[in-house]
């Protein structure tokens, strides 16, 4: 296994045998800790200290289901803390085959003018990965679907790409770091926390692999890796949520529109309601009946990225039966729809192709636009206009660059008190005071709010283990804790996190899960290791958000969510400070 | 003693006695602890939950001269921490004379399209102040120049007037609170931090005072009071930087210019030097002697404040003999002057009106520019292009807003590795790698990055108490602490800071100082106990800050300071942080 380190300094690489004290790392847990080990807690996120850690997880480039993903970790331009961030794309696959357990870029140029790409493929006369450096200036100050096509023309259809569009360019904390899809797409974001500003600050275009003549992955225990593998498959076929034409191949993750809406707990118009009058017309619903009006047929989901089963990437298309963006995610959805009072899908997907073309967190992106919304930059359900605004993000005009900031900055610039951010980081597409569990995931994690880090939403809302009252404070903080700790290895694993609705219902897909990664490494690790891992990363992740200046104090809801009640519950965030406290402090 | 608690919720009052265990605060250490006491610190500093304390000094409204100062308390929108900001001004006296130890602003109206005003003068009848409140709607939105003139139009030529100007009404982390000077000129500012702003959000626009038949401050002990009036005179008659036409009162606080320059620590486009090559075209004898040559005769300074014998608030004029403005101070001069490479004073003196015209501090202002300036919004030495930007925070544009809120905010939005700032506000004119005693305390202080929490130019620039090193960092943690301390109780005082030359030289000016404080309180405190008064506020700040999220990895200078080598002495930042950490840590 091989730590690939790229020196933007001087434009310099090292392929070093993988150290052995990171053998039983990857994915989140390896980028975690080289992070933690290797930045200094104080770099400025966008200087020369800080560093980008790309790491495919223990089964991504097997034939595990739903696996393909890779983590991505730096010190984020966003929350000022540690971040991981992970994809789905066919580059994660082909970064495991060449058995690369880390790819670490490192150091910045003198010289700002210039931007570089680099081109990593596998050397089999040397029997190890080779790095190629290449102007990627021509690259630079646009759309990425513009840009996409020639970076294929260049090194052939087979190779994948990683890399950041002109919102990394710019160095907004909202710039992601963008994979390609299965069709080539620049649409697959590890795209919280601003590490596409990170690779933009240390000049690093794009990073493109060709993993022609790699090994592929070792597996140790072929056998016990296919038992596992087979449990697997099993527990996501047969879940309502995961199976084939099940609720997320069918409706894509916006099936949750509804849902949440049903709920109360779809924040709107910048978090003022849970309830959206528009939801149905922005519901994956609406999705699966639109296209099949505009096509003429019935449109399942499609996978994201190889050997996912789940398969929940939408397209949307436009009247005349042209493909309008890929894919419109329930987060998507409703962060530059509900919550910018916007009910047009037409104008959802542009504005989400256009986050995907300009490099842009379509989270981030559209919680900030729901502050500039509360700040009057714009009306809340203006479609054009916020639209016109992420234009303007992408010119990096002055208004652009407020928001390219992110949540929690732009409120500071634009004087919002309603500011729905922990960390500085926007809050995703569940009201905390209509589910207390997620709103304690928020407030906690190592992350800034970040749903994916302890996705309580599935006992809470969809029943997944048992239903769990979602207005209720009892509990949930263990329940945090336990999700945030089994995510924290999931996220290890190379799996999607939506493996997670089959394998916490049904317990042989969880063992599936724990036999596939042991196959892989040759261990016997049991749930508790599962847990106890997951616990390691926390602690290294908070160690270090502590290092950084971000204390528990920092582990709150913004104090709105104290004084004003949601409609239509009526409720505050009623989480006692000490609950959020035990969240880490019985870690 | 009152307070006074003016809710602008309703826009009710309360004037209630002072509680007695307020009885032996005043100044900072009473706006700090009320603020401690009453603010919750997890409040938005522009939330219903933030209040703005106004207090004078111990002595301010007697006879003790230099001492009429008013301190301004609240939670920052710049620092997110504690913030005490003071001026002088008639204002504060005629606050002293009403016997009001505290004016507490609370609450928020819901409506947002209304400014208010409150009057408060002595009810004689009811031997305690009144306040009326009035639509101060048509005050906004205008050049405070033109709007003060209305305000004494209203309400007559005796009163003196505090408020915030557009950049309070906007919500800038950077709006002042401003006051009068003795011309009725809105130029007098408890500047930092964005307090200005606090009063915006409150929808209070103006503080107008009239203490006719107020009865004045009440002296416990008279004779002592006059003998430390005494010795206070005498030690500032005599200092040779604060006896008249000495440095101060002939050049200016600018006089600092060309000595700091020379000491290599004078921040020069945007931190990057500590040398100015058109230092001494902005320099304090360039102001004087450029009057001489546009007034034809020499003009010494004046005092901002009634009572001050020091009076070093100068007047720039233009080539006509008409004013520019008053008072181009050496921050203001050093932050839009040498920090953006510009050393014209005519283009200096009018940014210093502009910003006092929209109620926007000077200091954070040049700080912000000087960072723009490194992102390229506009090129270092751009005088006009500078004034422009000034203009465009006082029209609130996209690009206005980011430069009103602050040195870090703007720092993150425009993608900038250095930023001068520490806890988000921006650092003043001494440089931190050529005078270590000062950067300690802009790392450490309470306030952020702030030369008067502890002012050990005194003796690393200027001799005072002895002169030290500058470049070295031996001993300068126990020595901005003893600072930090010292000037938390001048702040309490009542006085001016710049006492601190001749009191820390000459032994029984400070003693004076302990006479008429304890002359006034009728206590017996000695300079122990001088010392413990300090550290308590300061503990009290700190804790507030902790409660705040800002722990002591906060109290760290930029990380650019540490590896960016000044020149011309060619040193970074090198004091450990376990010194740092000792600041607060043995207090």
């Amino acid at each position: 296994m091989w730590f690939i380190r790229i020196n933007m300094t001087d434009q310099t690489y090292k392929v070093e045998e993988a150290p052995a004290e990171y053998k039983y790392l990857a994915g989140r847990g390896l980028t975690s800790t080289l992070v933690a080990k290797e930045v200094p807690p104080l770099a400025h996120p966008l200087g020369p200290n800080n560093k980008v850690v790309f790491s495919p997880g223990f089964v991504t480039g097997t034939s595990a289901p739903t696996s393909a993903r890779v983590s991505v970790g730096g010190k984020s331009p966003l929350t000022g803390g540690i971040k991981e961030a992970n994809a789905g794309s066919p580059w994660a696959p082909m970064l495991a085959d060449m058995r690369v357990k880390a790819l670490i870029v490192e150091g910045q140029p003198k010289e700002k003018d210039k931007f570089w790409g680099v081109y990593v493929t596998w050397d089999a006369d040397a029997g190890k990965p080779k790095v190629e450096f290449f102007d990627a200036t021509p690259y630079t100050g646009q759309n990425l679907y513009d840009v996409y096509p020639k970076v294929y023309e260049k090194f052939g259809e087979k190779v994948a790409i990683a890399g950041c569009g002109v919102a990394g360019e710019y160095g907004y904390a909202n710039a992601g770091v963008v994979f390609d899809d299965m069709a080539k797409r620049p649409s697959r974001y590890a795209g919280r926390g601003g590490l596409g500003s990170v690779l933009g600050s240390k000049r690093l275009k794009f990073i493109v692999l060709n993993a022609k003549g790699a090994p592929g992955v070792e597996i140790a225990d072929k056998a016990l890796f296919e038992e596992g593998r087979k449990k697997m498959i099993d527990a996501l076929r047969t879940h309502d949520i995961t199976k084939p034409k099940g609720g997320l191949n069918t409706y894509g993750t916006a099936v949750l529109i509804n849902i949440l809406n049903e709920a109360g707990g779809l924040p709107t118009r910048n978090f003022s309601s849970g309830r959206f009058e528009g939801a149905p017309k922005i519901a994956g619903e609406a999705i699966f009946e639109g296209n099949k009006a505009r096509l003429g047929k019935e449109l399942f989901n499609h996978a994201c990225s190889p050997g996912c089963i789940i398969q929940c990437s939408n397209t949307w298309h436009n009247e005349d039966g042209t493909e309008k963006t890929s894919c419109i995610e329930y987060e998507s959805d409703w962060a530059l729809g509900a919550n910018c009072g916007i009910d047009d899908l037409d104008a959802v997907g542009e504005m989400v192709q256009l986050c995907n073309a300009y490099g842009l967190d379509t989270i981030e992106t559209g919680v900030t636009i729901g502050v500039a919304m509360e700040a009057g930059v714009i009306p809340f359900g203006d479609a054009k206009g916020a639209i016109n605004l992420i234009h303007e993000m992408g010119k990096g005009t002055p208004i652009g660059r407020i928001l390219g900031s992110g949540t929690g900055a732009a409120g500071k610039v634009l004087g919002v008190t309603r500011v729905p951010a922990v960390k500085g980081q926007g809050m995703p597409a569940y009201e905390p005071r209509a589910v207390k569990g997620i709103g304690i995931t928020y407030a906690t994690s190592t992350m800034g709010a970040d749903h994916t880090a302890g996705y309580t939403i599935a006992p809470e809302i969809l029943g997944v283990m048992g239903k769990q009252d979602p207005l209720s404070p009892e509990g949930k903080a263990a329940l945090s804790r336990a999700f945030q700790a089994t995510t924290a290895f999931i996220d290890s694993s190379g799996h999607c996190l939506f493996i997670a609705f089959a394998i916490l219902d049904i317990a042989s897909g969880y063992q599936g899960m724990i036999d596939e990664v042991n196959g892989v490494l040759g261990t016997n690790w049991t749930a508790d290791d599962i847990l106890k891992f997951g616990s390691e990363v926390l602690k290294t992740e908070r160690a270090f958000n502590e290092a950084a200046g971000i204390p528990k104090e920092a582990d709150r809801v913004p104090e709105f969510m104290k004084l004003e009640p949601l409609p239509p519950h009526n409720q505050t965030f009623d989480v006692p400070d000490a609950a959020l406290d035990s969240v880490y402090g019985e870690l």
